[in-house]
Parts: C-alpha cells; sequence; structure tokens
C-alpha cells in the first residue's frame, strides 16, 4: 500500500512538474534519498494527490506561501514553474505576488516577482 | 481621484466582508485613522480592486501566506470569515491549511486549523 | 503496509507523550482527522521512528527549533512535556532555550523560557 | 570588571524603564537568574551602554524590529513603554508602526498599533 | 489628486536614493509597472512623506526592521545606501546592526553588518 | 575579569571550529571589532562554555534552529563544519535536517540538507 502512495506520488509530481521535481528527487540520492521519498510520498503521494483544491489553487496557495516566507526561493521558483505548467497564467502569478505587499511587505513581493520574471524567461513566457 | 480610491475601497471591503472590516477600521479611529484609510485605499481600493484574481483566489492566497507565516492569527481569522464570505468552502479552507504542513511545518498548519475551526463554529459552518 | 506505519506511529507517540498527543490528535476529530492522521504517520511513524538520532536529541531539536521560530507557543508547550518525558532533564532544556538568545534573539530565548516555566510548573519538576 | 558591566546594565536598564525591566529579571529569578544576568550585561551593560545612537534611536529601532518580526508581544510592549520613557512621542512610534507595513506586511503593522493603543493607555499617554 | 501623490513619491524618492529607488522601479517595467507605481505611490508618496518622523529616522527603522527580518537583502542595501544618503552616519548604522543581535539573534546582525560593509565599500564611507 | 571571559571564548571557540570562526572574526575587522568581541565574549565565553549541555547537544541545537529559520545560510554553514568538529556523525546531522520538515516546511529541511551536502564535500566526509 504504501508502494501505492510513493507510485501515487511519482505520478503527481509528473503532472505538476516533472522536470523541476525529479532534479530536485535525484540532487538528494547522495545526502538524504529517504527525504526525496517523503517529498513524493508525503508532498505528491498525500497532499498533492488529495481532492477538494485543483492543482491550480494548490500552486497559487503554494506561491503565496513562499513569496510571504521569503526564505526559500529555490523552492519557489520551482514552484512558479508548476504554477505555469498546471495553467496559471502570468497574470495570475503577478498578481499573487503583488498582493503578498500587503500580507508581508513590499521586499518580500519584489522578490517574488524578480522570481517571476527570471522563470517566465526561462519558459518564454 | 484619490477619493475615488477610498470610495471603491470602502465598497470592495463590504464585498468581502463588512462585519470584521469595518471592526479593525473602527478599532484604528483612536489610535492611528491614517492607518485605517491606508487598509481601506491601499489594500481593498487597490489590490483588492484588481483585475486578474478572482475574490475566492485573493482569499485562499491570504490564508495560505498568512497560515504559514503564523504571526498573524487575528487578521488570520479575519480572513477565514471573508473566504467564507467569498464563496471559498469549508473543505477548500481546510485543504489549503493543510497543505501549509509542507511548506511551512506542521505546528503552522494546526494554529491555522484552529483558527479555522473557531471561525467556522462562530459562523456555524 | 500504511497501516503498519500507523501504527509504528500511534506507539511512537505513546512513548514521546501519550496525554498531550493524544489531545491534538482528538482535537482535530472535527475540523480535519486525515491531519491527525498525517502528524501520527509522517511524524510519528516515520520521522520520530527513523534511527540515527535517540528520541532525547529528536526533542532537543524540536524545542531549539520552536523556540527560535517563535510563533508555536502551544506546539513548543507539548514538546516540552515530551521533551521531560523522554529524559530530557530542566537542565538541559533551559540551556537550549538560553542558547537561542544567540541565534533567534532574547525575546524569542525569554519567550521559549517562559514556556519552560509554566511546563515544568504543571509537570512539578 | 565584569562585575562593572553588570552595574552599567542595571543603571542604564533604570534609564529605560526601570518597572517593567526589573519585572521581567525578577520573573527569571526561578527558571534562569543567569539569563537576567545576561539581559543585564550584555543588552543593558554592553549593546544599551554604546556611544553612537540615542536611546531615542535605541528605542525607535527597536519597535521597529520587533514590530516586523510580529512574534515577541510582550517584548514590544516593555519596549514601547521604554520608547515613551526615554522621550519618543506617542507620533513618532506611531509612524514608526504604520512604516513596518511596507517592509513586513499590514497585519504586522496593525498587532503593533494595537500593542501601542494598550501600552498608550496603561501609561495615561 | 492620485497624480499629486505619484509625483510627491517621485519626488520623496529622488530625496531618499534617486539612483537605487530607479533602478529598482526600472526593473519592475517588464513584469508589473504597476508594483513600480505602489512603492512610488503609497511607499514614497504616502508613507516616506508623513510628518512625524525625520527621514533619518525612517532609515533607521527600515534599516533595523530588514536587518532583523533577515530574508530581503536586496532590500537592505538599497536602504543602506538611503541611510547614508540621508545622513546616517557610518557608527549610527553599524550601531543599529549590532543592537539587531539581541532583538533576532547573532546571525541576523552578522548578515547586516557584511551587507554594510558592501555598500559602505561601494560609497566609499 | 572580563579579560577572562573573553579568553576562554577564544579558546572555547578553538574546540568548536577554529578556522571558520576565526575568518568570521576576521571579517569583521575593518567594519567592527566590538562586534567580533561580542561573538567571542557573549557567545563561546558566556554561551558555549556554560555547563548543562555538551558541545554535540549545543551543536545540534544550533543546526537545528538555523535551519528552521531559513534565513542564516552563512552561519548554518559555519555550524555544519563546527557539528561534524565537535564530533556530530553526518547521520545525526541529516536527521536533524530531515526533521526540521516537520516543524519547518520541507524548504528549510531541503535548504539545510543542500548546505550540509556543500560542507561534507568540502570535509571529504
Amino acid at each position: 500500500m504504501e508502494n501505492t502512495i510513493y507510485e501515487r506520488g511519482v505520478s503527481r509530481l509528473k503532472e505538476v512538474d516533472s522536470v523541476a521535481g525529479e532534479r530536485v528527487i535525484a540532487s538528494l540520492a547522495d545526502i538524504s534519498p529517504d527525504f526525496g521519498r517523503y517529498i513524493i510520498e508525503f508532498g505528491f503521494g498525500e497532499i498533492y494527490s488529495r481532492p477538494g483544491l485543483t492543482l491550480q489553487q494548490r500552486e497559487l496557495a503554494t506561491i503565496a506561501a513562499l513569496t510571504a516566507l521569503g526564505n526559500a526561493q529555490p523552492q519557489l521558483k520551482v514552484h512558479l514553474a508548476a504554477a505555469l505548467n498546471v495553467g496559471l497564467t502570468r497574470t495570475e502569478i503577478v498578481e499573487t505576488m503583488i498582493q503578498m505587499a500587503v500580507y508581508a511587505g513590499f521586499p518580500a513581493a519584489l522578490n517574488g516577482l524578480f522570481a517571476a520574471k527570471e522563470v517566465f524567461a526561462e519558459h518564454g513566457v
């Protein structure tokens, strides 16, 4: 059954963002493969596989939170790519960043917008 | 023209959550009425009046961010009421909280869920 | 197999702190029982069941982190009780709090010490 | 010589805010008197005794930081009283709080303003 | 009238720091010019144009907050340049950073001091 | 007597990590030598010289806290080297990082693991 959660996680991760996600898992291979397994099982096999929110809503919530926290730029960039991948528009992403100025301050919003600018350029959006 | 932004803010705030929002503005009257004006003008007349995201998306982003930050429980409760008011379901709110465990840890998600429990009870949801 | 993880989590939680832990799980029953399950499965069935650190080391790391973050007082108190339960001494706990002044500032350390004072009093330490 | 730093700290603390400061030191007596000594020696005997900033500038910096961090309300209140005590005006304090909306978000500023409202009421300002 | 706020913001920004500020606004042109407008209107046309604090006090509060938060290094550097520009001395800036060790920990203060070292070198201070 | 604290700090710092620690002190020489002195006196002469926790427990608490805070990567790397130096194993360090996913989220744990990967490589662990 745990196997099922892992497999469900792998296939959910592919839906969200196969390239960046796989790169993260691969980069954990020589330091903690178990932690890569937890990302797949708990993150994608459990949380991102739950009904109740669309993948677009999930990525909107994630980029809002990571922009507000402001201390996880690499993960924010992975999820900006994922946000585009699951169908959020450039406008929706930019609006989410702008709104974070109200809740976490202008520097957090600015650093989010600059991360988005980089990811949009890489993806030709 | 600034007047227009203020009026637009007042009417947007009414759409989002008239009761809790007005209570916050009122509570600022004897310490900083200008700050109440900024909440209305910048927060609601500008940011929440922008096209590009629905009010449901805006409240989803806000409760995600405030849950992740974990240091603004009174404002999280105001926005949980607003989230219900603009049509987010109890399930969508609970799912957003649960997801925050992945990005900000289990205590942040737990404190978000307990705040939601209180607000749902007050609103008979 | 998932069942095994859940059962392992339940028994690990009992070792760490049966009373406070069960109270948290119970308080989630009417808002998100699934989140209670994740705490048991992921938190205790996976992470706290891993070899490599003793339970004393795990609780030391947890109270250090929650004191430094400073935005999860209820969870800090649960883990202060757990820390005593797995055998950390009052001195070890107080020293960990004091040290956090260096890494997260004096207010974080102070609020940690006051939480410890409360928990020590409740446990007659 | 360490004695001198302690004595200098005690007298500096008295200048800043004798009542609230002494209450904090007293509340540490049965959990960690050493930590009370560090507050006096390092906090007041060293940092607050340095030339280069006035006590008004020091308290302005402190209330800005604690408002922005948003996870140390008891200490923020102690320093709001201290800020009044060393001669910062109600206006200067309120303006500092308002400005924090730009750097740490509106909830942080709001919670700072509400703390100030309480402290002003207690001090009849 | 909104126009007036924008113009007031532009001229206030010039007083504070024309070079770095304009660079930030320019860098937003292709991702969110509206956000650049909000920085000018709300940040400088409103907040930094308020009476009650001098520009030196405002920059002191800002560098204290950004040093304590520790997750906005690019914005901290912009405001370190602004702090010098409005007349804060190297000593006042360094003292503010050192003091943050008490409220946000030694790493936050260290990273603030290293940012100051860079900005002082660029400005030949 | 203060001299004694400084000397005790120097020798304690040598026990913990002579190379990285001395580099930090040296880098402060031209911006704030006093802050270097506080690191030695307060950090190492006082806190790290206290009985009640072993150096291994102290470094475990420190890497837990810095990983959870997520905004002090340079200091986390210094303490990862120190953790190895005082005898924590690669496994104990990795386990501490993994556990932080529960309390501060997966991005904080991931960034901690990547910092550990770098430091392990530099030290040939």
